[in-house]
């Protein structure tokens, strides 16, 4: 089996579910009283056979407990894992040496649960910053997570995992080659807030393809790279940010060293529409806004242009107004830190050229008006260095709903 | 006269009225018709000697058309300037060739108005991108302001460059010393947006005392550093943004190249209660919010922390919550690029210390929300490096009537 002969009849086939979709994973979702909702918070996704693991982590330095739990496990099997536990309602995080012992706790009894090696547990917690984790609730919850493992638990694990985003996120997609099928699922949630404390960008995707941990890892940072970090609904970055993938191989079909682009692209099928979830649900969100930086002197300056206007708040606002303001995308790609022609930029809202050649077309405005009032955005912005710098992000316009949801006291 | 002396002596006193009242400068605000609503928007400030002329301008490359023009006669003119003209209502930024030879007539008409060679003048504007400047009001408006230019023209002034500012930004200051008494006063505008589009901050400081261009030059940079660059409503950076100082001389107090420390310190008088000022007035603000950071490695670090934290969308809408939200302050201390040290952090809001040795005080939230109530707040994080490096900033809060601003139609 040759990478061009699996690339040759590749076909990616979106499926339902998620987690649980490839082959010897279950997943559940309970409540166990973390939340004072007395809705579902806690998730277990466990592999029936030994899988790879590997995980991208928040970049945050005031790290939070299930952060460093799961780092240190990941490294002490060498890259395997088969659970991933994940409790909502309680970060864990700024809790001291006895949070610390809490996230250590929940893995391990998630390992016991589960009947898997303590090393091969990945943890994770999203909520409250500062408040202390009630290890009974989670010991207890993950006894009757385990209890209800299936292969259609993945939907309630993906509502387990939920703070205050307003929909569940999953996804799942059928992978065809030339060698054989397999398949990817995932959940993830969003930037939203419980409580409402500062609160966290969670995925796990499962695969049953055979793919060796580095090999998982660097398909794992590559997709993350243009999905799960290309994205941004308030510019914040969490104390508790996890992306984990498993591979158990239970398809049969083998990834290959030379597969690593088909892999990412897989991975991408499923990880790109939980990451535009994620901004869909975003906090006050009414518009999915692409952003699309081309002409930069190179991607990394592209993809700071991009991010600049992905977290302006006059562009934000602007989207939200359905105000085509050509000139704040300017202003903001002029402040950007980048290499930017002025007289070679150019500026499109959809398909609508609103600023180029260094002189503004206002008459066009009312046609970038009505595409701006639609629920899905395009901006597109070229630096007009003329190099080939390119590009996307994803983000969600600010709306007053925003400051509502975040100014409101948590108590 | 030496440093010493000068200094051992040395009195701030604050006094009416802002850039007339240094000896030898008249101001002026009119009307000429570039705002729709017919208010003051053409604002002239002249030096009856010649003067030394220094000036901080925009990072933004998408930069205005009066600023390049600026540049250029500040530089032609070694650093000497006479008069300065400012219109609001239209910021002549994105506006192409002819915008440009428009800021030419611009200043050139204030040379011919205010008897001054025409590489003495300072132009800028401020108000909607990519609309033309008409230059028949402009060249109106300067006959019309260099008629009626007086030693009580500095109120008119200060309300021509305005755009949405809430209220007008003057502030004087005289300085009495072992070599006598000189004079500094000035005006600023802040980050408000015009029908809307994004806005502009612009001050002009003027002196009496004798400050070679060099000397005033490096000057103002220093306290641009700490005031007007030390603010932030929504992180965003105008195409337009200009600070101007000139100095005539006219109290025969002479601030020697040793003196540097003491000039910076005397614009400070001026520049901090403006660049205050400026937040206060900023779009939807409700809270002027002082962050202070310190236990960097360096002050840079201190800056850029502190610079993270008042554009938190977070942190500024828990504040306007009165949320005491300690835990948005240390995810974003977190996330700033910056040494920091979570065991030993501490963070406070007003003086309640609610997160030290790794561990939250929730106990005190009460007393640091009643903080949070009143309309100054301050917010002090140490990232725990053991280091001193520190830095202040000043930020508003994020409320529903920010967005609220921006995100209308601007026709």
């Amino acid at each position: 089996m040759t990478a061009p002969a699996l690339k040759s009849t590749l076909v990616f086939a979106p499926i339902e579910g998620s987690v649980a979709a490839p082959a010897g994973f279950r997943a559940a979702g309970v409540a166990c009283g973390i939340k004072k909702s007395r809705g579902l918070d806690l998730a277990l996704i466990v592999s029936d056979a030994p899988a790879s693991g590997a995980a991208v982590f928040t970049t945050n330095k005031a790290v939070a407990a299930p952060v460093l739990v799961s780092k240190a496990r990941l490294r002490a099997s060498l890259g395997h894992a088969r659970a991933v536990v994940i409790n909502s309602g309680c970060a864990n995080a700024c809790t001291g040496p006895d949070g610390h012992r809490t996230a250590e706790a929940m893995a391990d009894a998630a390992a016991r649960a589960a009947g898997v090696d303590p090393s091969q547990v990945l943890v994770a917690s999203t909520g409250v910053i500062g408040v202390s984790l009630d290890r009974r609730c989670v010991t207890a919850g993950i006894a009757a997570a385990a209890a209800v493992l299936s292969r259609d638990g993945g939907a309630a694990a993906a509502r387990a995992i939920m703070t205050t985003d307003p929909f569940p996120k999953e996804a799942a997609v059928e992978v065809t080659t030339a060698a054989g099928r397999f398949r990817i699922g995932g959940i993830a949630k969003g930037s939203g807030m419980i409580e409402p404390m500062m609160a966290t960008m969670l995925a796990v995707v499962t695969t049953d393809a055979v793919v060796a941990p580095a090999l998982l890892q660097r398909a794992l940072t590559a997709v993350t790279d243009v999905t799960f970090n290309a994205i941004s609904v308030d510019g914040e970055c969490s104390t508790n940010d996890c992306v984990f993938a498993l591979a158990n191989g239970a398809s049969g079909v083998t990834i290959g060293e030379g597969e690593l682009d088909l892999m990412v692209e897989a991975l991408r099928q499923v990880c790109e529409p939980l990451a535009i979830g994620i901004v869909r649900g975003g906090e006050g969100a009414t518009k999915l806004v692409t952003v699309e930086v081309t002409g930069a002197a190179s991607n990394d300056e592209a993809k700071r242009t991009a991010r600049a206007i992905a977290n302006s708040p006059l562009v934000k606002t602007a989207v939200h107004g359905a105000d085509p303001n050509w000139g704040r995308l300017v202003a903001v790609a002029g402040r950007a830190g980048v290499d930017f022609n002025l007289d070679r930029a150019r500026v499109q809202i959809g398909d609508v050229e609103l600023f180029a050649g260094g002189r503004p077309f206002d008459e066009r405005a009312p046609q970038a008006s009505e595409h701006l009032q639609g629920a899905d955005v395009t901006l597109r912005v070229d630096l007009g260095t003329g190099k080939a710098g390119a590009a996307r992000m994803w983000t969600c316009d600010l709306s007053a709903e925003y400051v509502r949801i975040n100014a409101e006291y948590r108590t």
